[in-house]
C-alpha cells in the first residue's frame, strides 16, 4: 500500500475529523494545509523554512514542471524530492486544471468574479476531444498533447507521493447539460488514469526510471454546482478504488456556493478515504471546510498574497488580511500578527516590513510569504489540537465571529 | 574610544596585514569583506543567513536610507541595527557617492566603461557648491540639500558603528586641475564632518535621540589617479584624527589603474588606522587589495550578480564567474562551486538552480546571492588564515594563477 489513512477522531458538532496519512515520504497529520510549490519551489522559501514552520506536505504543479524543466529531467535527477531538496511528502496535480484555466480562467478567478489572467490566450490555446487535450505552452507557444495516460506518466517522472487524475475543468458558466457531458468524459479519463497507473506500478513501459514506486492515486469528484451530478460523481469515483478523493471542478461563484458544493458531495464519499478540497485556502474556508469533513487543502494564496504585501492576520473583521504597505504600518512596532509564532513575527516589526515593500526589496516578499504560509500551518495545528481535545466548535466560533 | 584597531601580523612578501577591529557592536577580523545592504537589507537575505555564513560587518547606504524610510524614523525605531534585526557591526557611507553617481555615473560604471545607469537624470539632478549639494530624489523628484553636517546628522540617526565623511565624487574624466580643486572642497567638507561629529558626540543639538553614541568616523582619501594628489590627500586626512581611512574618489579606468591608485596611496597612510577600499569586491581585487595593505572592502557585486544568475566560482580562467542559466548547467548535478561551503552549495545542484532561473523563481536569486556573499566571506577567512600561518603569498598564487 503506497498510502494508509487512519481516522483518529470525529468532532461531535460537525463533520470534522482528525486523521493521519502515511505516505512513502512520511506521515501527514490531518486536517492539513499544503503550501503550493508550482515550479519545484514554494515561492521564495527553502525546504528548511517550510519544515521548521510545520509544513508536512507540499504540492507541485505537473503542467508547469512538465514544461520546465520537464519530468524526464526531474526523473534523471532522482525525482522532485531530491531535485528540490524536500524530503517530505509531495502531491502533484494532473495538469488538467492549468491547461483548462488557460481557456476558461481558474476557479479562483471565478469565485472572485475576475476575468481569466490571460484572455489573449483563449483563442486556439486548447483543443479538447474525448481522447486528448492539445495545448500550447505558455512559455514558448510550442504544441503539447496531454492524455490521461500522459498525465500519469509525467507524474511518475516527477515522483510525488500522491498523484491526481487528469480531468476536464468545465467553465463556471457551463450549464447543467454541458457539465453532465463533461462529467462523462472526466469519469472515463479518471478510469483510464487508474488503469494506466496500475499497469505501470513498477515503472513498466516508461521511458525513464520512475523515482518513486510508492505513489498513491487520488480521484477527483466533479459535477459543478448540481447536487445530482455531484452525488453521481462521488459515488462513481468512490467505487473505482482510488487511494483518496478530491473535490474539484467548478465550485460555484462565491464562498457560499463553494460550501454548498462541499455539503452536497461529502455525504456521498466513503469515510475511510482522505478528502482533498482542491485549490481552497482562505482562513474561513479552511475552518468551514474542516467542519464539513475535508482532510486536505492546498492553495497558492499565502505566497501570492505575500508577493503583494498582504499578510494574513487573525482579524475576521478585516477578512484576515492586512496590507503591510498601508501607511498605517509605517511606524508600527508590533509584528504582522500577535498570535503568529513564525520567524517573521518573532523578528521583525510591521514598520520594517512596510519599509521593505516601499523600497521594493525581495526580503519583504520573502518575509510575508513565510508568515502567510506559517500562519495557515499554525492554524491547522490549532484545528488539529482542538479536534483532539473536543473543542473544535469553540475554535470555529472564536476564529470566525470574534 | 568608539573603535580600536589592532594589527596582529604582517605578511613578509607583501603589504598585507592581519588585524582586529573592535566596534560598539562587536569585533571584526580583518582583512574583511562587508556585504552591502543598501536599503537596510542585504538583498534577499536575512541577518541570520549572513551571520551563519560568517559576515562580521555590513554596509548600509545613507542616501537610500535617508530617502526611504528616513533616518529619523530609523532613530525612533532604535537605529538600523534594531530596525533590520542585525546585531553586529554596521558601516554607513555618507551619501556622497550616490548623489554624485546620479550625475557622473558610478565608479563601477567607469571601471567597466559603461554609461551612467540613469543618463536622463543627469540634467538638473544635482547642484554643487562649496557649501552644499542640492539633489532630487530618485524616488519622487523631491528636492533635498546635503551638507557635510547634514550627512553626519543623518548617519547619527541611522546609528551605524562606523560612519564616513561626506565627499565630492569627481567624474572619472575630470583632469588633474578639476580633481585638485575638488580635493580642496572635499578636504574642507571632511574637516567639517569631523568637527560636527565631535560637537554632537553625545547627541547634542540633534532632532532625534541618537541610537548609537559609540560611532567611529572614517575619513576618505581622494586625488583621482594622480600620485601627488593622492599623497597630499593621504597625509592631510591622516592628520585630522579620524578613526580610520578610506580610499575613495575616482579609482581609474580599469583594474590595473585602480591597483596603481592603491599603491600610490597606502604608503602615505599611518600603519595604525584601518584602511577601507571603497566599493571594490571582485575576487582578484580582494586578494590584490589585501596584498597592498587594505583591511576592509565592500561591494554590491555578490548580490547584484546573484540577481542575474551569475555565481562566483574558484576559476580564474573564467574570471571567477559562472552563468548558471547557461545551458551547460541544465543537467549538472554538482554544486555551483566545489570549494564553497555555503548552504546553497551544500544543498542544491546547478541543475536545480538553473531551473529556478529559467522559471524566474525568486528562490534562485536568493540561493545565488547567498552563495556569492558566502563565497567572498569564505575567501576572506582563507586569507586571514593564510596570513596567520605565513602563507598568504602561496594563497595569492593559487587563487590567481591556477
Amino acid at each position: 500500500m503506497p498510502l494508509s489513512f487512519q481516522i483518529l477522531g470525529h468532532d461531535e458538532g460537525s463533520s470534522a475529523r482528525l486523521g493521519r496519512l502515511a505516505t512513502a515520504h512520511g506521515v501527514v497529520e490531518t486536517p492539513v494545509f499544503m503550501p503550493v510549490g508550482t515550479r519545484g519551489t514554494v515561492k521564495s522559501l527553502t525546504p528548511e523554512e517550510l519544515a521548521e514552520h510545520g509544513a508536512q506536505i507540499i504540492l507541485g504543479n505537473t503542467y508547469h514542471l512538465y514544461l520546465q524543466p520537464g519530468h524526464e529531467l526531474i526523473a534523471r535527477h532522482g525525482g522532485l524530492h531530491r531535485f528540490m531538496g524536500w524530503d517530505g511528502p509531495i502531491l502533484t496535480d494532473s495538469g488538467g486544471f492549468q491547461v483548462f484555466s488557460l481557456v476558461y480562467g481558474g476557479i479562483a478567478d471565478e469565485i472572485k468574479g475576475r476575468r481569466p489572467a490571460h484572455p489573449q490566450n483563449q483563442q486556439g490555446m486548447v483543443t479538447v476531444t474525448d481522447e486528448a487535450v492539445v495545448f500550447k505552452s505558455y512559455i514558448d507557444g510550442s504544441r503539447h498533447v496531454f492524455t490521461p495516460e500522459r498525465s500519469i506518466e509525467v507524474q511518475k517522472g516527477i515522483g510525488a507521493d500522491v498523484i491526481l487524475c487528469f480531468d476536464e475543468l468545465p467553465p463556471f458558466h457551463a450549464g447543467q447539460e454541458y457539465t453532465a457531458k463533461s462529467l462523462v468524459r472526466t469519469h472515463a479519463w479518471e478510469a483510464r488514469c487508474l488503469a494506466f497507473h496500475r499497469r505501470t506500478l513498477g515503472g513498466e513501459g516508461l521511458s525513464f526510471t520512475a523515482p518513486n514506486s510508492d505513489q498513491a492515486l487520488f480521484g477527483i469528484v466533479h459535477g459543478g454546482v448540481w447536487p445530482e451530478l455531484r452525488r453521481e460523481s462521488a459515488e462513481y469515483i468512490s467505487g473505482l478504488g482510488f487511494d483518496g478523493v478530491c473535490i474539484g471542478g467548478s465550485l460555484g461563484g462565491d464562498k457560499a456556493q463553494m460550501r454548498e458544493v462541499v455539503d452536497m458531495t461529502v455525504p456521498h464519499l466513503p469515510d475511510g478515504l482522505p478528502r482533498h478540497l482542491l485549490g481552497i485556502g482562505d482562513v474561513d474556508d479552511l475552518i468551514e471546510g474542516v467542519a464539513r469533513g475535508i482532510d486536505m487543502f492546498d492553495c497558492v494564496s499565502p505566497t501570492r498574497l505575500g508577493r503583494h504585501g498582504t499578510a494574513l492576520v487573525r482579524e475576521p473583521a478585516k477578512r484576515f488580511k492586512l496590507n503591510v504597505a498601508n501607511a498605517a504600518n509605517r511606524e508600527h512596532t508590533g509584528p504582522l500578527d500577535a498570535w503568529c509564532e513564525c520567524y517573521t513575527c518573532r523578528r521583525y516589526s510591521r514598520a520594517y516590513i512596510h519599509h521593505l515593500f516601499k523600497a521594493e526589496e525581495l526580503l519583504g516578499i520573502r518575509l510575508v510569504s513565510l508568515h502567510n504560509v506559517a500562519f495557515l500551518l499554525q492554524l491547522m495545528r490549532e484545528i488539529q489540537r482542538s479536534l483532539a481535545e473536543g473543542r473544535f466548535g469553540e475554535l470555529r466560533r472564536e476564529w470566525l465571529h470574534s
